[in-house]
C-alpha cells in the first residue's frame, strides 16, 4: 500500500471496478458514501449475519490463495442466510490489513469473492478497508430476504421429527488436513477444495423453505457434535443420530492411509462443511427428496423428548458432546 | 476464555442479557440464530455501514478502557447513519480475541456498547466472537432507515452552496495527543473524552433531512481536510473555507501549551471528530439555525466550481490537500 488519500480511493475505485454487477433497482446507493442503501421487497423480512476470518485462526496463506479467501468469506456467510431459507442480496466486507499486503492481493481477494458473489447474484455494497499491526482480518456481513411464514430457524424442532443433512460430512476438514500435511502449496484435490471452496447451500436450502418441510434448520459450520447440539438446545429436544448414516465423502485410498483419524470422526467433529441440517415432522419425511438440484439429502436420525445428543455406532450408543471446531479452544 | 462450548453459549447468553431492550415488534429473530431477522417499514430506505477498529491502530489500553472501546465502536457507525440523514435501529459487532482477554472485558465492552445504543434506540441483534492471535479487532455494521427523498449523500453538493459544520473540530486529535502523553491513565478531561466517547450527532442529522436543507452531508471521521476533499471530488466541484470561521475547542491555557501543533491544525486535520459536514444551497442558508437542539453550527465557507479545497487564512490562501488520518498510512 502506498500513503496518501490517492490509495484509499483507488482502492475503493478498482474494488466497484471488480463488483460491479447489472443494474439493480433496488440498490440507491452503493460503495463510496458513509453508507449502501437498498429498497426491501414489501411484506419481506430483511436477514443479516455477520461472520469473521482471522489470518492464523481461520486462514493460512501456506496453502489459501487471496481468491480462496475472499471465495470463503463470502461463503461462511452467505451459508447463515441458506440455513434460514432465505436469498442473500447484498454483501459488506471490513478488512484490516497488514502493510505488506499488496494492491495484487487486494484484488485477487476481491475475484475470489466477486466469483460465489455472480454465483448467488450478490453485490458488494460497501465496507472499510484499514491497517492492521499483524495479519489479515476480515468481516464479512451479508443481507438477505425471506417471507415470514418460509423463514426457518434453530427454535423449533419437534421430538419425533426425522434428522437430514445435505451433501456429505467431515470433507472440509479432512482437506484442511492434508494441506496443513503438505510442506509446499500443495495440488488441488476435490477433497482440499472442500475446505478452501466450500459450496453455500443457497439453492437447497430456498427449496426447502419454499416446500415448508423443515422444522428446524441450522447450517454445519462448527461440526455435527457441535451444530446438533445448538439446535438441539434452541428446540428444547435431543437427538439420536446413526453412524452408518452420516454420508462420508469418497477418499482416494492413499489419502485414508494419511489421515490420524477414523473418517467419521472428520464428519462428527470436523467443521467447516457449510452443509445443512433440518429437522422435518415425521409425516412430511416422504416428501423430503433423495436429492435436491443435484445435492444428495440423507436421513441420519431423529429429534427425541430426552435432551441430549446420542450417536449409535453398531451396538454402541455413546453421547455425542460437542466437539466440533470451537472459536475459544486454546 | 474457558475452552469448550459453555464458553461460547454462556457468552451469548451474557450478551443477550446486557443488550436486552423493550420488545421491538419489528425484531422477529434476534442473537442467536444462523441470522437475525427484522421487518422494514414501507418506503424506507434501508441504510447498511460498516466500521472496524484494530487495536493498536484505532485504540491503545494505556488510555482507552473496555467501555470506551464498547462506546466508540458503535460512534463511529451511528455517526455513519447521522450523515445520511438516517435513523439507526440494529447493530452487530465481530469481535475477534486474543486468548489473555478475560470475560469481564468482554462484559465492559458490551455495557459501553450498551449504554450508547440505548441513547439512540438501537438494538444489538447478533455478531460473531472468534479467537484472534495477537491484538483485538472489532468490527460493527449499523442497519438504519431513512426516507428515499430525505437521503443525504456526498454527491450533489453544488457550486454557490454555504459550507457548514456542527460542533467544534480539533477536539479528539487534542484529545488523543494528551492522552497518549501521559504515562499513567490520565484524569478523563472533557477533551479526552472528546477522543474517548464521540457523540455521533444522529439528532442534528435527522433535523438537517427533515427540513431537507442539505444538497450533501459527510461525517468528519478523517479530518475536515480529507472529509472536504472528498464530499467535493464526489459532487465533482471545489471549495474555499475560511480559517478565521472554524469553531475550535475550548483548550485550558496549560493544556494548550503542551500542544505540539496550533489548534487550526487539529481541526483541520486531527480526525475522529464525528461532526457533520454540509453544503446548503445559499437560498436555504437563512433557514440553518445557530443551534440544533443545542449544537452550534458554524457556516464555514462555500462550494466552488474550480475543483480544489482552498483555505484563507488571513491574507494567505492555501490549498488543502488531503492530511487527515489516512488509513494506510505507514
Amino acid at each position: 500500500m502506498r500513503s496518501g488519500l490517492p490509495s484509499e480511493v483507488q482502492m475503493i475505485r478498482e474494488i466497484q471496478k471488480i463488483a460491479s454487477r447489472p443494474r439493480d433497482r433496488r440498490l440507491a446507493l452503493s460503495i463510496g458514501d458513509d453508507a449502501a442503501a437498498f429498497r426491501m421487497r414489501r411484506g419481506r423480512l430483511v436477514l443479516i449475519s455477520t461472520d469473521a476470518l482471522v489470518e492464523g485462526i481461520h486462514f493460512d496463506f501456506r496453502y489459501c490463495s487471496a481468491e480462496d479467501l475472499g471465495w470463503k468469506a463470502l461463503a461462511v456467510n452467505l451459508s447463515d442466510i441458506a440455513a434460514m431459507g432465505g436469498t442473500p442480496l447484498y454483501v459488506t466486507t471490513s478488512i484490516a490489513l497488514p502493510s505488506e499486503v499488496t494492491p495484487g492481493f487486494v484484488r485477487r481477494f476481491y475475484r475470489g469473492l466477486t466469483a460465489l458473489a455472480r454465483q448467488h447474484e450478490v453485490t458488494l455494497i460497501g465496507g472499510d478497508t484499514c491497517r492492521s499491526p499483524r495479519g489479515i482480518f476480515l468481516d464479512v456481513t451479508i443481507i438477505g430476504e425471506v417471507e415470514p411464514r418460509r423463514m426457518l430457524t434453530r427454535r423449533s424442532g419437534m421430538p419425533g421429527d426425522l434428522l437430514y443433512v445435505t451433501g456429505e460430512l467431515g470433507g472440509s476438514a479432512i482437506g484442511l488436513e492434508m494441506l496443513s500435511r503438505s510442506r509446499k502449496r500443495p495440488a488441488r484435490s476435490v477433497t482440499a477444495r472442500r475446505h478452501l471452496r466450500p459450496l453455500p447451500r443457497c439453492t437447497a436450502g430456498r427449496f426447502l423453505a419454499e416446500r415448508r418441510l423443515p422444522s428446524a434448520m441450522i447450517d454445519l459450520s462448527d461440526g455435527l457434535s457441535t451444530d446438533l447440539n445448538h439446535l438441539c438446545r434452541q428446540s428444547g429436544v435431543g437427538a439420536m443420530i446413526e453412524a452408518s448414516q452420516i454420508p462420508l465423502p469418497g477418499i482416494p485410498i492413499q489419502q485414508r492411509r494419511l489421515l490420524s483419524k477414523d473418517p467419521l470422526h472428520y464428519a462428527l467433529h470436523g467443521g467447516e462443511d457449510y452443509e445443512l441440517l433440518f429437522a422435518v415432522p415425521s409425516r412430511l419425511g416422504p416428501r423430503v427428496p433423495k436429492h435436491i438440484h443435484g445435492l444428495p439429502v440423507h436421513e441420519i436420525g431423529c429429534l427425541t423428548r430426552t435432551p441430549g445428543v446420542w450417536l449409535l455406532h453398531g451396538n454402541d450408543k455413546q453421547q455425542l458432546l460437542p466437539g466440533g471446531f470451537d472459536h475459544f479452544a486454546p
